[in-house]
């Protein structure tokens, strides 16, 4: 058991609850334990230069805190006049795994903008980020395929996120909150679809290393997680659970 | 009537919700009709370069919209690396109105930080900022004082904003949302305190103009919208009324 | 009589220098008491993206001091790299009020810049830009008239603005200047026309507050004052003013 | 066999030469094949302010291009003034990397600022700059070592990078150049240690995903390389090898 | 002859009008021919990082045009957010040039701030804007003596710049105006001494060539134009001339 | 003899390697002494805003130092977010002189992009620039050439600069390293032609002065000096002599 009396491999409470704001064509608040979450996703006709002309589609996203989604208040990037490395990394990673997920094909010359803003943090904020953006992208590609838009529905498996780390007593635990975060000797984000495979393995020994043991526990843990987040994802897009399930089962 | 449905004088359902997160001091989501900000207060144990040495305190406010709190998304404005002229405009007239009913010696010095995070827009969220963010740093005031790190509850009166204009019909309403006031002919937003002072009055004829007798008319249903609005507000902090009316009186 | 020695409803000399450089269409150096602007009105053949085939035109304004107007020197916002919240409210004032009186149909797909630049500040420098900029623009307009470049003179109306104050003392002044404005418990610029229409109202009680009638008391200063400006800028454009006063009587 | 001539586990060949330029405490030139990356270690006395009065010291690294690195030209980050998101990544995984093998404690509070300027890129950029920028921490910490400002030699391992990934045809191999890098369904960068610890591990699908036996079969590529690499670092550093070996006999 | 009716050697009307504002401690408008500029000078009772504590002082310039100043409008440099490269090597040539003729250790740690504001351009700003701002900075100085501040007049000579160039006809000529400038082949700024020493010599082949002789011509003509110049600042500066007569006479 | 053991008149070594790197069109490593300098030369088919639909081409250049270039580390431009002043001036001496030389009615709407990027600083780093970015333009202009993307060579005449400067002592020196420039009196910068014309003269007297004599003593030096770097020069670029020839003897 660990201080925050959870178990190594018990995940926080998820809630994910859609349709939060009015005017997103999909909005998710996700709550992971204290850490809450908006992800919007918004449709844009058209996409960046290096895409024009080519028929195929376009997800990208954005990602910020409120300055006090944290213990202290953080400055605001807007005031700054600059994003910093971790918003880039952030931001980079969540529209990298989305676009793993979804066929950029059949959406067309349209431009998903993901956009996720922390409104509390607690640990977890990207993988927290990446499991609902994965919501609110199927929502709003849902509300395209319903209005006939496009011709069938893009995603093509489930897609979540959550983070894996070793503590200083060496034991590896899944989900870290943020107190667990902030000691931890390694920290990995695991970026998993429903068939199981791996979209993206972030793993960092913060100025600490780990052994290729500690590695296999962690990836273990990780897809215990992610298999019980899928769950919950599917309760939150039902509506679309057949579409994506046709679709690997035709894999297979 | 009018074309939504509402009186002249009829304000939007409002409501304040209190601790809506749970780091910052004071923390406010305030709903008015469709509109929605997310107001934090933070403590600073500092002030800005000008008050150093003075034992004076000072409140200071940023305000930003979530890009898709409206009805297209708007580009973050931590991308564009700068902020729009508008948002330094609400910035200024959010911080000027707080330190116009706060007792700044009292905080010593402190810097209270007033963050308005726009999650939905549906016209009036300026107002709706000033109305939220003095209910949060109430909040944020009231845990110094009850932590005794400050003599006595500094707010000196109540503090609240709304909108009012002129429909292309020559009607004066109040409360505008967003379908109105594109259209208005005038827009002015009125923030007073709860003795019936005026703090602020920004009126604007949106290239146009409007009479002496618009004027009149408009502020009628201003201070006739902002005293329902104080009657809100002293439920929400119910638990400091009685300092705030005993200055009120001292003042008489 | 104010410390000053002015009249409480006495203006500070006005005095507007037309063509003050050669190359602007419009161009004014006015001087209120000390305080000196020189607006520049130009004429450029395009219209940003939003009017693009709409056949309208646009105005807009920039606003700047040179670093020594002031008694301490202020850093260059261009060596900043960024323009002040202070500054861009002005000019998004500037350009409202002369987008109220100007017929932008008329002058089709043109943009008037409008550049005030305060060379000595003593109080007073935007309204005395908004002066300033409306003969600087009713002069270039009235050249591309001449030039039948466009059908009609499209100014409707005359525009001034003053500012008007409470002094700690509680009396009500016209136009402050800057030893009165830095003391002032209430600081209101007030925008008007020449048939006595409000186009901008913008009251601050300088983290004070002021009363109904205190606010009364300033219009009717202002109103005042403003009427005196009117006659001043009359002689300015002598030469346009029979265009104005038509339309004036039209609207009768 | 690769498209490259290359065997699935070969390394292209790689050339680390010392003291390359005059001013920089330590200075490397690696070359990876075509890819040639310089690195500089620069020793400043002093630490960021959240490490002010702790004794410790700090690592941190930049990364560039020069313009014409790359097939086509690049923008200059400095003429476009910001660092993209790529550039802060890869800073921010250098900077953590060599931390993982430094003792800080011993440093005193100093900072080894490692600047890593690719002057000729053709794939693997990011782990020959950690390779490279490895060794000129090295020296430069040597350096100050035999100046004796430092009490001992505070490198406690070797560190090396390596990037693998899965080609098209599903094929794992190492080391990969631009042609193979930009045609990869899997790019994953691994760090370790000497002593075999992994201490970043950055698994990539490129818009596509990989399965955990890939990602073995990737690991063990990338530990073989990292090997070899070691041998050639030994060379390079082969002054300060004792030190190093000393302290993991301790470990052990 | 020259088209514009000067001789080869002719230099357009010069004046120079002291106190031009009211707050600067020397305030200059010059007017060469049709090019106008404000030359403020400020004094700030410290240095640069650099100089604390170094007993010295400082002189440094900005350059700035109004928008209008030219025959087409020009963005605003704070709108674009940052200086021009051609900003830039003005400023650096004015403050350099300053710093030549002023003996810093005698100002003691203070800092002249020269403001140089280009309020019309027909030529020769750069070159207007070192010979207004040397007057601007003596009165200051001035000041500081008169008010006793510092122990002598630290203006160590007169200094003065004008431009030469050669026509497209190959002619030398003497301050070129708009309309040479921007079609002569070379265009050099000479900035002198009263001693006739050279402080700064900047020629430029504008995309073409010139040759040893014609350097030659140019160079008599510059000093003799400068020569011509002095003694129009000798007259603004008459109070002050007998402490730079001495200085020089001392040096002989 | 100087300090340096170099005779007034006598050039560092200086050494062009060409094809420095592999993707740029014209490479070139100079090396002066202990000045190193990467000269790389670009070409993108299409103009700048201001010459599209010309028929004419362009040539930009940027320089940068790698921060460690230096004695003690500099900041990088891209983490400031900005380029200094000397840089811009740097930058803007170097693409006019190499304009000057270049025909460029003849490149077609092509620009000549040049990238000089100092690896090691050790006075001269603008000089030898210039020097490189020549022999780097030719060859990507003679590539151009060869591939007969264009019709004829359009180099018109050799160029090459150096720096000559007057040391404490009064004696006038060529090219100047560190330990000389940074306690100079004077430092000027020379760029001339093949044919002995001046491009560009940049002479500065370090807030000092210099006579007449002094500028032709350094004349003569800068000539001399020049000379012997064309001889070198020229066998960087032998193949492409005999263009550059014709075009001299033509011009006679």
């Amino acid at each position: 058991m660990r201080e925050t009396g959870r178990e190594v491999n018990e995940l926080r409470p998820i809630h994910i609850e859609t349709d939060f704001t009015k005017h997103a064509e999909g909005s998710v608040l996700i709550t992971v334990g204290e850490t809450k979450v908006i992800c919007n996703a918004s449709i844009e006709d058209r996409v960046p230069p290096f895409l024009r002309g080519s028929g195929k589609g376009w997800i990208t996203a954005e990602y910020a805190m409120l300055p006090r989604a944290t213990e202290t208040r953080n400055i605001r990037e807007s005031s700054k006049g600059k994003v910093s490395g971790r918003t880039m990394e952030i931001q980079r990673l969540i529209g990298r795994s989305l676009r793993a997920v979804v066929d950029l094909d059949v959406i067309g010359e349209r431009t998903i903008w993901i956009d996720c803003d922390v409104i509390q943090a607690d640990g977890g904020t990207r993988t927290a980020s990446i499991t609902g953006a994965f919501v609110a992208a199927a929502l709003a590609l849902g509300k395209l395929h319903r209005e006939k838009r496009i011709k069938k529905f893009p995603v093509k498996d489930y897609l979540a996120a959550i983070s894996v780390g070793v503590l200083p007593n060496g034991t590896a635990v899944l989900d870290l909150e943020y107190t667990e975060d902030s000691i931890a000797h390694v920290d990995m984000n695991v970026v998993m679809t429903g068939n199981g495979e791996f979209v993206e393995l972030q793993g960092t020994g913060e100025e600490a290393t780990f052994s290729g043991n500690q590695l296999m526990e962690m990836l273990v843990l990780a897809e215990e997680g992610i298999r019980e987040i899928f769950s919950i994802q599917k309760l939150a897009i039902a509506e679309y659970d057949k579409y994506i399930t046709e679709k690997n089962e035709e894999h297979e």
